[in-house]
């Protein structure tokens, strides 16, 4: 199974791609960057033909997006609702599914920890996908987080009905 | 020219398309309501390819987009959010310029009152668009408006222009 990992911005749009077999490897990695002078429909329109074509090139079997904190401004949620729907769009419309995980959940998954900074995070992802340096952009690394967060999230579930059905 | 306003929401999504003549003139109107019991991804896909056609059908010039009112809560916010982006990555994926109203913008362009009730707005939109009925529904009567506040701009920017070159 071969997860997109999407962190939705109206600025910073993160991707990562995992391959999940015996073990977690990761395919690509990487951040879009849009000037904020650019009008909002551009950068809209850019991230979602660059994640069309994530999507044509990698073939991912299921995306999985961070959702947002919870805790911002209004101004903050319209932005990042925005950017979530570019991404949601860009999936759904190659019939993929889409699964969603709060900040609180990828960190408990991907660290153990629900409240571990961004710098832990990023240790840990290159930890757990044995890469030799960091993915160079905190978006790339978010974004390889919420993918490795729906691969043991999935993990979890066969498990589970493999338990159930003994 | 002909302007088609929106009134984007994740439920229900509102069209508006008027000509902007010697007079102003209703080519159509309408909305799209979808359960909320339907997936949000498919949802914002309906609203993307329904607004793709609708566009595809009537050529507009312009694109006019209600913004959201910034009372809203945070999960509000995010709704509207993702709403207005379906629209305007629609509206930009075919080259069209957007342009956005707030709602008091709107009352008070259609109605020369920023605090209108639904009500008052929806007989406005009628009286102003020569109409025999009010439009079927409120969200197809807020897109209307907020076309009709987008064509009342244009010709007082366009009648400031005309001045200052005198």
């Amino acid at each position: 199974m071969r997860v997109l990992g999407i962190d939705p911005g109206t600025i910073n749009l993160g991707y990562g791609i995992i391959d999940n077999g015996e073990q977690m490897r990761m395919v690509d990695c990487g951040s879009v960057s849009l000037s904020s002078q650019i009008p909002i429909e551009k950068r809209l329109c850019s991230f979602y033909s660059e994640l069309t074509r994530i999507i044509a090139d990698h073939h991912p079997d299921e995306v999985a997006i961070e959702e947002p904190f919870l805790g911002l401004n209004i101004r903050s949620a319209l932005a990042i609702g925005r950017a979530q729907a570019i991404a949601v769009l860009a999936a759904a419309n190659q019939g993929l599914p889409i699964y969603y995980y709060s900040p609180a959940q990828i960190k408990q998954q991907v660290t153990s920890y629900g409240r571990s900074n961004k710098e832990q995070m990023q240790e840990m992802v290159r930890i757990q996908l044995k890469l030799a340096q960091c993915p160079q952009t905190s978006d790339a690394a978010d974004a390889l987080a919420v993918a490795i967060c729906h691969i043991q999230q999935s993990r979890l579930k066969q498990w589970l009905v493999s338990r159930s059905s003994i």
